[in-house]
């Protein structure tokens, strides 16, 4: 492994990815989403977040692809703006499990999560685990290492 | 599957969690620590962070049992503090790898991810997936439901 301070974190897709959703109403709008809330007012019923608020993160979100408003009419009601995660958006799923799943370890009441994600096939609970591209399975920190990857930029002098 | 709005959010381990990690420069501190960075100073030229902001993130993440302080001391040295992960804090990776790789598909400059995580052991690179205690694997966000868990708490009325 190469020294951290051989390289910069100014291109860290940690830190781009954060910039995107790193602020605690715009992963829980997408929390909501993911339990299927798709209508402003829901939205802002289960966050309890002011209105504008709510508008200023849900813009952020279909700015960046991760949300895309469409208008849903049911027969004989007039049109209705919702928020639909985007396939980009839905590739976030994973991030979300882990969060909880060490929310739910660590945080939890005594009685339990609140929450269980299942499969939808055999209704087991779901979890995020690490694998890497041969197959090696349920690895934890210690078992990795961060190497310089091809977008890799000269660090600072310090 | 039930209604959304069925069950309450209040004690959702996601927004927990967000309460511990969810803002930019912990998450940022946390990546750093993953890296390897465990003096102030490191932590500092690497995230371009205020010394008073720095010192408050590492505050709140030593005061969750996220990091722990420690003296190390060279021979010869007089000691000097680190911050080092702990257990609990170890276990954040899965979401820190979640967000990197999402971060890594979308975000990453034309060359290609400026990090890669890989195993010790095979020198692969290290991804994050779901899978349900039953042994299905591959799960992504369409394969899934939430549910109440044993915590959940009836909904405020809306």
């Amino acid at each position: 492994m190469e020294e951290r301070s051989a390289f910069s974190a100014e291109n860290c897709s940690v830190a781009r990815t954060l910039a995107v959703v790193g602020e605690k109403w715009t992963l829980l709008v997408l929390r909501e989403a993911f339990y299927g809330v798709r209508r402003f007012a829901e939205f802002q019923v289960n966050l309890g977040l002011a209105r504008n608020l709510l508008g200023a993160r849900l813009r952020t979100l279909v700015a960046e692809g991760v949300l895309e408003r469409a208008t849903y009419r049911e027969p004989g009601a007039r049109g209705r703006q919702e928020y639909r995660l985007t396939e980009k958006g839905r590739e976030l799923f994973p991030a979300l499990v882990a969060l909880l799943q060490w929310g739910d370890k660590h945080l939890a009441d005594a009685a339990g999560p609140a929450v269980v994600v299942r499969h939808d096939d055999c209704e087991q609970p779901v979890h995020a685990v690490l694998e890497c591209a041969a197959g090696h399975r349920s690895l934890n920190a210690r078992d990795t290492h961060p190497t310089p990857g091809p977008g890799a930029r000269p660090a600072h002098a310090h």
